[in-house]
């Protein structure tokens, strides 16, 4: 049953996550809320792992990144110099005889045709209908803000309206100066943040995919603009360059750094949560697909049921966002760079003015405004700059969604007698997993084996989240571990007594390995944080 | 600098969190938001090792609480039932001179007076003030509804109104079913939930404790009914039973349930977080104070730099919320119990009746209808009832500022030469410390030595949020990581090279030890989590 061949795939993953206690519906006890999933008992688990993931890999275990946890609720002017107000919005219309509702653009897509632009204006292909009603009485599209409207205070006015955060990057960009101001962090550096984003979407769908509540995981990374890294380095290394990709060098430009966190991320997804290299592909934007202020971007995608999507993009964004809130606020973005201020004091006026002349070329050829290079460049001379960012921007419940998919299997099984079953397993690399280890005692009226049982349970749990079943055969117990995933399962047994050695069941082989009970520790962390 | 008597306390920790990046106003680069705050890269780690603590004490060390993830809009329905839509409302009143707006039970109370009730009408006493201009002319006070509004859907009108959540309990009943039914638990047991929750206070105020965005970790703990117990047990233990509080037994009451989470928050406050038992004062609501469906509640405070205010509060809900869920969807939400069937089985057609009478006898003493009891008892003797809940509710961010406010301390030292300084220091406990080991080469320039420094780094670095600092004096290197509340500065030093041994400077004491570099992880694993 591969995502891509089997339709039933998407069913399986969902039925199985009711089941066992994943995901359920949020509200299900009121008929539900169109687009909100809530996480239970196991669903916790597995999203509790993935940001711990994402948080040791992109903060704890660098020096260079930094942590942020900002208000979903914030000023409406940081979305207003983010262009959130004006533009965040899908175009939306109404079948005037069902009144069922779509996104005019997906509508489009699904009937082979694209949806139109003239100016601001949405213009609705020839030929396109209703999907349900098969009318051609449609509305005209119209753009709908994705952003939930909220009022803070007493009063409901335009002047107490903001809305929810519909991503956390923004919070990053407006908290700039104040992480820069509080801690000794130097370009390049990256400030990370996790947490729920809200988008009012008209048509959610695909499971969990598009929700309109979702959790997302992301980094913005600080570069220096290129020039700057000209006047250090005295050269800019670009991918043509071949740069060893595994470590930062003060020579890199905004391509190299680009590749560096699209590469870093792609280890992330499979050594630490284990999605096959395979199973992801990369998507680099093109020419008019890329936001205006885009230098690259690139979607990374998985093969879900429902079709290839994005779990990921990492963007270029050069410093349009920092500049934006510069602008807005009024108060400076600028970074001081040392290094930058030592390069340029051992230039002489003549080496100046040709860098000048270069830069202001170079700008004005890319279609920018001469005086805007002149001022740029008069502030590297200063050893200052607004830093450019490197976003890679990940989305926790889709991630969620791909380690299901990509985890569940059916298997076949033939045993000794030739009786055939089916086994439900989950493979979720340890580090994921809900579950990490279920102890089981063989026998439950054997005091001395079962107290023992009971304090290898006990001494695990202090380190993880581990699981207790005395009830049943233990060929049982295995199937109910295999199916959420629990990737080892250790029996206590009379060998146990005798020797002071467990079995350890391999969720994937199913094979037993003997391990010495003063190893499981040491074994289980090796598998769990390689 | 004691909390209690030095206003400049709250201040001085306000100051330290702005400066070295715990807590920002939200939104400062727009002029803020009112009663929002940012968590910045030490405070991010703060809140991190909070809730990390309290799950790891509340759910996965026990074998009888599981965890849930739900959203933050959910289906209004859910606060029709919890009765939030209709109650959950602060008195809010004007001066119409100046303009200001208070919430007028806090105004009143610092006037010495008591807001006072006709019905549902608010009545301001004699003589309340304006607190800002001193005007009489004040509003009469209304109620305003706490919970954010906003709109899911395209259309924005009260069929798509609902509101962002003002507590996470409330997803907890409401998932009660898709809980039980996906998982094995068996009353008593836990459902528990941290995040982020929004009210629209009328006066936010004295920093973060109370805030219009804010997290909470909350526990429902659903419990036999008393009677149920009695019919399994033959009798209910109380409070005046003594029970051993340590260990749950079957024949405790809601009485004994109640104390002994009392107890465990206790436990956590001082052994996990590090809060002394001293500091906390529990206050027990009386009479009138209670909720007309609450049995008890205890309020577990800390005596704050601007009062002593709740930290948590636990309360014993009987079926209160599952019961008005189960009115408002129809759906039932009862468990089964199989020791109470079987209890039942062993009774007689006397026994029944006995119980039978003396319960509705009972119901009837304290108000209720007989009917409600007989149909109680007759579900009762089919193994069914409606849970009764025990419920410890936290606020994290309370919690956050009432360790920083308990951690800061300025020190008068006085060196040999009898040169006085001051030292300000974080003394929190490991476990929750944001950096938990700062890691100095002695110096920079003698390649063995730095090398040796940066591998003993690395290896701590993969268990813990460590820090690299290897700039200034060691004695200024320790100031700044005494200032951020970092336990532990080891210096890698000549003698490392030849002995194996680093120096570990306790934060409080300021002692150095030498320790086996070997060692360093197990000890610093005894001091993080004992």
């Amino acid at each position: 049953m591969t995502n891509a061949t089997d339709p039933r795939k998407l069913e399986a993953v969902s039925s199985l996550c009711k089941r066992r206690g994943f995901i359920f519906p949020s509200s299900e006890l009121y008929g539900g809320i169109n687009g909100f999933w809530d996480y239970g008992p196991l669903g916790s688990e597995l999203k509790r792992n993935i940001r711990e993931a994402w948080w040791n890999f992109t903060v704890r275990s660098r020096e260079d990144v930094v942590g942020l946890d900002a208000t979903i609720i914030m000023n409406p002017k940081i979305w207003q110099a983010s262009g959130h107000a004006d533009t965040f919005a899908d175009p939306m219309v109404d079948c005037k005889d069902c009144k069922k509702r779509y996104r005019a653009d997906q509508l489009c897509e699904e009937q082979g045709k694209k949806l139109g632009r003239d100016g601001k204006r949405f213009v609705l292909p020839e030929g396109v209908v209703c999907a349900d009603c098969g009318s051609k009485n449609l509305t005209e599209p119209k753009a709908f803000n994705l952003m939930f409207k909220t009022f803070v205070g007493a009063s409901e006015d335009a002047s107490s309206e903001t809305w929810l955060r519909p991503e956390t990057a923004q919070a990053i960009f407006a908290q700039f100066g104040n992480v820069t101001g509080s801690t000794r962090v130097q370009v390049p550096f990256g400030i990370a943040q996790s947490g729920k984003s809200f988008r009012n979407e008209i048509t959610p769908r695909n499971y969990t995919f598009r929700s309109r509540e979702f959790e997302q995981m992301e980094l913005e990374f600080f570069i220096r603009p290129d020039e700057a890294v000209e006047l250090i380095c005295g050269k800019v290394a670009t991918l043509a360059d071949n740069p060893d990709l595994s470590t930062p060098a003060d020579d890199w430009g905004w391509e190299v750094w680009h590749k560096y966190w699209v590469q870093q991320r792609r280890i992330w997804y499979h050594e630490k949560v284990g999605l096959p290299p395979e199973s992801l592909v990369e998507y680099w934007q093109e020419g008019d697909e890329l936001a205006h202020y885009a230098r690259a971007c690139v979607d990374i995608q998985y093969a879900f049921p429902f079709g290839v999507q994005e779990l990921e993009g990492i963007a270029a964004r050069s410093d349009f966002d920092l500049a934006q809130h510069q602008k807005h606020s009024g108060k400076t973005q600028d970074v001081f760079d040392e290094a930058l201020k030592q390069a340029v004091l051992k230039m002489d006026d003549a080496a100046k003015a040709a860098f000048m002349d270069k830069t202001v070329a170079a700008w004005v050829a890319r279609g920018k405004v001469a005086d805007d290079a002149k001022a740029f460049v008069e502030k590297l001379f200063e050893g200052r700059y607004i830093p450019h960012v490197i976003e890679p921007s990940a989305g926790t419940d889709r991630l969620a969604l791909a380690l299901l998919c990509n985890a569940y299997e059916e298997q076949n099984l033939t045993d000794d007698k030739g009786k055939t079953d089916i086994r439900t397993v989950l493979h979720f690399h340890p580090a994921i997993a809900p579950i990490k280890a279920a102890v089981f005692p063989i026998v439950k009226n054997k005091p001395e084996l079962y107290d023992k049982a009971r304090e290898i349970f006990k001494g695990l749990q202090k380190h993880w989240n581990v699981f207790w079943d005395e009830s049943g055969a233990i060929g049982r117990r295995y199937r109910r571990m295999d199916e959420v995933g629990t990737p080892f399962c250790i029996t206590v047994d009379f060998e146990t007594l005798e020797q002071g050695t467990v079995t350890v069941r391999d969720r994937d082989t199913m094979k037993q390995d003997r391990i010495a009970v003063g190893d499981l520790r040491a074994f289980l962390e090796s598998k769990i944080a390689p």
